[in-house]
């Protein structure tokens, strides 16, 4: 069952709205009108007090970084091909990175270079997608909850989102079928793998579903996959992407945030033929090109360490502190919540029930010292406010044991 | 005089239209549907042959580039910072930059680094700024010719471009007031320092006149300033937004890419109050944040190294270069034809009047060697398909020489 409402109003109901409209000469585009500020950007700003635990935003342990092959990768480059590092290039990205990120693809859909677009972060490739493909009113499903920061590059092309029932396997292809019939959309949004916020993968025969659905109807799909590398346990899925008959009406996101280091601002998506034309067009107006010496340096780092090695040894972490974050839900949390179980990825999804509002109990829990993000801004439409994200990947285990007491106790659990 | 079309229809005019329509399911949006790709990067695209004379982009002359200092700025932030300088950060950029960006601002017009937001280059900024302000076919109002790239910028939010009549001193502000009446502009747009295509600088007294006329009929601006201290001789002019009243209506837009090295992607705007958040919201939609690595490298090397002292030397190079292309135009271009003569920045506009169109002819300069970017795309509406843009800075004088002399060929002057 699919539900629809503005998302430009609707998602961010409840929160304090930051007046936007200038007292004078600037007019704001009715399109921009609509936007807010980022709940996990704005939380993030005000946690610099040291003394508070974090579960807030998906960020990168930094001590995992692999410190010593990045400034080696930056100095190589700058040592080798600094003249080019530092000047302009195409906007499509360059070659030696386009290779490295078609051969990753390779491992579940052939894919070549000349299929690749340099983006600066899954960010600006949500965003190209949505500016090539939207307007003002058009609809993109996505699902129940869905990534947020999503939901504002699509806000900020004038889209209305509609978000279609999801389960712990993912969206449901005939709550899809019924959503394509019913809003015509120009574009459906997944994060089948560890999704944000839940943490929930989408299953083999989901997937399979799902394309079936979507070739059916001719309705493109964009996958967005920063977090699928990040596996813990159980064997990895391909993409939707892969499906059969889904390559060329895909458009799929990878990121080097995840798994390497956000601050660079390296991803890449795979498209073909004229859509791929289209986002490098669209590209050139938004920002001409991705930093060259960013993309040569993760290229070479690409090239020559071991980035499976650093996956595993990151996601051996991450996997101790996710299960550490679970035992301590699963020993503070009231009856009747609920907690999801990701095999890799970020984020565990916390479903309290009742009639609670998780954005009414932030400000108590900073006061304890520990700080989340509420559900409801996930909601394209009808949040479930009793919902909260909590990411596992940045604190110790002792920390999430502590973080989860002072959640526990600002609640009253 | 103003004129006004559609520009996204015409500005392209005579221009071989890339079909961009996908013949499946992705349907484009309807602003998408009108964009073409830049002629300047295509050109640029098909400049591979080795033996070709480019005067075609504006590209730094790479050889002049202060690698030992950038080289030394990279590894010092990665030594010193690297957790940090991989990491997420703010979408408003880091604090180092914004202080060393408000120090040099600081120079013509008080500015707090609380004033300033980082871009990845100015072209996310015109973007920024035309995304918060335009809905479809409100008016951006643009000198006759103006920069092209920003024309794809505006274009990409729906934008419907005027050109306002200028002359070697700039928009004229008469023409502008009878612009501002009759369309209603959003936004005007101009780049008053050695303008982008050319070479023109707005003059002291019309930089009055022109701020006199904005803060009366109460319309912002956006002052691109990306050559403005790329000057050659004569006396720095300090910016329209530093005129009384200016300040807090309009956006500027620095860059480090024609001073430092544009493969860094770092510029950097200057807003204030509700404008200025704004911006930073509709950054977090389109790419989040700049990357770090790149913003905390140009941050150390404002604070480290002497930035002027590079310029002066640059300058010196490119004075000479300018010297030489117009001494080879003067000695070849046919009676009747123009060249302007800048005192800074990258450019030479040259017009040559009748009938000629130089569209036609970069086909024939290609094929003896050497490539331009023909006039018409700079204009929103009306093209003088007579002129022609050549860059100065990338070529020695005597490669100049020989390039202005098979452009002659080419055309048979």
């Amino acid at each position: 069952m699919a539900a629809m409402a503005r998302p430009a109003a609707d998602p961010w109901r409840g929160r304090e709205t930051i007046a936007l409209v200038t007292e004078d000469v600037f007019r704001l585009s009715s399109r921009f009108a609509q936007m807010k500020s980022s709940p996990v950007r704005d939380i993030l700003a005000v946690l610099g007090r040291g003394d508070i635990i974090s579960f807030a935003g998906g960020i990168p342990d930094p001590t995992l970084f692999e410190l010593t092959d990045f400034r080696e990768s930056f100095a190589h480059v700058l040592e080798q091909q600094g003249a080019r590092a530092l000047q302009y290039a195409s906007t499509i990205g360059e070659p030696e990175l386009r290779e490295q990120a078609a051969q990753r693809l390779c491992r579940h859909l052939p894919t070549t270079a000349g299929q690749v677009q340099v983006t600066s972060g899954s960010q600006e490739g949500l965003y190209l997608v949505a500016t090539t493909l939207v307007d003002p009113g058009d609809v993109i499903l996505v699902e129940r909850p869905t990534y947020l920061t999503a939901v504002q590059a699509f806000t900020l092309v004038g889209a209305r989102m509609v978000g279609v029932d999801s389960d712990e396997y993912g969206m449901m292809p005939d709550a899809l079928a019924d959503a394509i019939e019913t809003h015509d959309p120009k574009l459906v949004y997944l994060v089948p793998t560890f999704q944000n916020p839940t943490g929930h993968t989408m299953s083999a025969e989901r997937r399979a579903a799902i394309a079936e659905v979507l070739v059916r109807a001719g309705v493109p799909l964009l996958e967005d996959d920063p977090y699928g590398e990040l596996r813990f346990e159980g064997a990895p899925l391909p993409p939707i992407a892969a499906q059969p008959g889904m390559a060329r009406q895909t458009v799929l996101l990878n990121s080097a945030s995840k798994v390497m280091a956000p601050g660079v601002r390296i991803g890449w998506l795979r498209a073909e033929g004229q859509m791929l034309r289209s986002l490098e067009i669209a590209k050139q107006g938004v920002g001409l090109q991705t930093a060259v010496t960013d993309q040569l340096a993760i290229a070479h780092y690409l090239a020559t360490y071991d980035l499976d090695a650093h996956i595993a040894r990151v996601a051996d972490v991450y996997r101790v502190r996710r299960d550490a974050m679970l035992a301590s839900l699963d020993a503070r949390l009231p009856e009747g919540a609920t907690a999801t179980r990701p095999e890799g990825g970020m984020f565990v999804w916390v479903r309290l029930g009742g009639d609670v509002d998780s954005a009414k109990v932030l400000p108590r829990a900073v006061d304890r010292g520990v700080a989340f993000v509420p559900g409801w801004p996930f909601y394209a439409n009808n949040p479930d406010r009793t919902t909260m994200r909590l990411s596992f990947v940045t604190n110790s285990p002792e920390t999430i044991g502590e973080g989860v007491g002072r959640l526990a106790a600002a609640w009253g659990w």
